[in-house]
């Protein structure tokens, strides 16, 4: 018989129980956050026509990372990259019976065909936390402040991570002198979105190309703003000071932070790792006030954020803030014959119905195993059913994390589990 | 400009909040009864390799009904059309490691190319839970309970739905006397598979075609142990005795259930729903005991099931059991000038620090509109800040269901909303 791999595809990951707990702790402190701010859980498919990117995602995104195909009827579809587009379709389509302010969020998962390396894989999940119909200020206050709350509810401090503050606009701005057409702006801010990563005096060609000799002109006027605190932009400033207000004090003003997407229109904010080792950007949003014109030529104010879980995770590695496993489990019961089946089973229906999570062994193997499958299950407490508590109604309740045994009756169980 | 679609993909869903809502509603039963039986949560990607299915899932699913594609390194991949062949490939995969008998569970997406009609989506959501390491009935038990019981949490009653149960081993044990090759008893476990939605006349011709003049022997015998109550066959009989004395009385043996999937080796069973317009199979499952052979030649007895969101969601809904939204949002801060604003962000967050789940309204628009969307989305409680309220502290707190207002300070906020 042919053996079939184990191996799942590539640059994707099983979630074993274990590996559920941690997405599922992350996630958590994510939805605390959100919904304290009264954002609402919307949901879609993965699935969505092609076309919903071609406009406004970005080229690199749609021609080297998408996984797009034809379906059996010809249709061009694409597994999800990002969820933005597919939530101001959504949002467009019910324009009229939405109320705005409008505050959503999901956490979907995307896939994106890129060599996998830490901290990026070809699947990943994200939380995206969005607000519409609020023009001012405050929904960027607003959902900074739930990025930042997001990292200290998952025990990050103030030190360990910095938020970078820009304006996409002010790029367009200094650009105005240079009488450049659509396309060679475009090109700017891509130069600029690669800045990170690009030797300085690539980086330095690469806008002389376009901008010829004026580019050193261009690129001073740019970084005068990043280096001369006075020189602050006056809504950068505003931004900040509202931060600082909220508690938030660790946010810096980069001229030269753009984010790949097309959409962004206004401020954009990326939350750096401080880790000398993991210096990168962990994730970040922006304005998007043009994006909804797609489908129907109406702007709607629109700011949002996306956090992927891959780069949590590894903060959380690297912070060593990876919570233990606890199970869900309350109650393990090994049965010492098949006899006893019966009685275990009216047991742990009856406990069950007092809301305790009771697990049953059904091996009938030796009690040695029963119990150190219960050991290997983290599940924290366990009874033998055997002839003296089928005969006595009485059981031993051992605790597992120190062995210690308390005798119990029936109606004491869920007090005493719940209890010690 | 060309308007963009905001249509979703053919056959799969939006989610918005309330939509949302109901699914959550329906996996949270789920979760609550497979957890109260010790299962543990695992989760995969969607995107498996397309061999994972060619060995055990049947022909039509793979043929006719799954997504597949060639990624953009020559790979053939799958969307999964069910959880089974991953879960197994999981499970074999750490063997060595995992403590047996292992229970798990997972909620997991699906993907089949189908012609979109009610009940029937090209993507859904599906429960699965199986249980790994108990050769015996009390898995059939067990299984069969937790889907009985996630029917009643969902608000059923016993006579909404019937539990049909078979041992696909009957067939073959039946079949030995006609000298079939494996692909012919394989064909008639598939035209028995489709017996509920042939003619009559074409199911007799269909097994004649296989069985020649024998077939009405064959079929003979199969319908005396639907008919003839003394015959039932041992194991069922055991099986449905043990689920009576578990409270479940709604089961019948069914000779003629076999459920698509080739992997099945013993028992199988599904819930169908008892309402004359809608009478069809709901969910189900059975027993696998060699599926984990297609990876290393080895064995384990593994039960499971599957419930779909779209069966379940039909059946709410013809039941009139869907619940009504409920806002996770516990209050709505209206600003009737800009100069509140920082006054309300500061009550906002202070409140936030209680557990208390604030948004607050910044789109500056007339009171009665920001009243209008605090009732669409239907949060319960609102306060409204203006030059009083900064002034003296004290807020009129209005209860949305019937317009009650009631006076507090900043410190009662909590423990009113939470009272009343």
């Amino acid at each position: 018989m042919n053996k079939l791999s184990t191996e799942s595809y590539k640059g994707v990951r099983d979630f074993y129980p274990e590996d559920k707990f941690v997405q599922e702790y992350i996630f958590g402190k994510m939805r605390k956050v959100v919904e304290a701010f009264g954002y609402e859980e919307y949901d879609a498919s993965i699935l969505e026509p092609t076309d919903l990117y071609r406009a406004k995602s970005g080229e690199e995104l749609i021609n080297e990372q998408v996984y797009n195909f034809e379906d059996r009827g010809g249709r061009d579809v694409t597994l999800r990259p990002e969820m933005t587009p597919t939530l101001a379709r959504m949002v467009a389509k019910k324009k009229r019976d939405l109320g705005f302010p409008l505050r959503w969020y999901s956490i979907p998962n995307f896939f994106r065909y890129e060599r996998p390396q830490k901290g990026r894989l070809r699947e990943f999940w994200q939380l995206n936390a969005d607000v519409f119909g609020v023009e001012g200020i405050e929904a960027e206050v607003e959902i900074i402040t739930m990025s930042y709350k997001i990292m200290r509810e998952l025990g990050a401090v103030e030190k360990d991570f910095i938020i970078k503050i820009n304006d996409r606009d002010f790029i367009n701005f200094f650009l105005t002198d240079f009488n450049l057409s659509e396309e060679e702006k475009y090109k700017v801010t891509k130069i600029f979105d690669r800045k990170n990563k690009t030797e300085v005096s690539k980086f330095e060609n690469e806008i002389e190309e376009i901008l010829g000799d004026k580019s050193n002109v261009f690129l001073n006027k740019i970084s005068e703003l990043e280096n001369a605190e006075g020189k602050t932009p006056a809504d950068i400033k505003n931004l900040m000071e509202k931060l600082e207000k909220a508690g938030i004090t660790n946010v810096v003003f980069d001229p030269f932070l753009m984010r790949g997407l097309d959409y962004y229109t206004g401020i954009v904010f990326e939350v750096f790792d401080t880790n000398p080792d993991n210096n990168r950007a962990m994730f970040g949003g922006g304005r998007y006030d043009r994006l909804l014109e797609i489908f129907d030529g109406e702007k709607v104010p629109a700011f949002g954020f996306g956090m992927g879980d891959v780069t949590a995770l590894e903060f959380l590695k690297s912070r060593d803030l990876i919570p233990e496993y606890i199970s869900l489990t309350d109650l393990y019961l090994c049965i010492l014959d098949e006899k006893y089946t019966e009685f275990t089973d009216d047991l742990a229906q009856a406990l069950r119905a007092q809301d305790i999570n009771v697990v049953v062994d059904y091996s009938y193997k030796k009690i040695d195993k029963q119990l150190k499958n219960a050991d290997k299950k983290k599940v924290p407490f366990v009874i033998c059913i055997g002839e003296n508590e089928v005969k006595n109604d009485k059981f031993v309740l051992k605790r597992m994390v120190d062995g210690k045994e308390f005798e119990v009756s029936r109606g004491e169980i869920k007090t005493v589990i719940e209890k010690i």
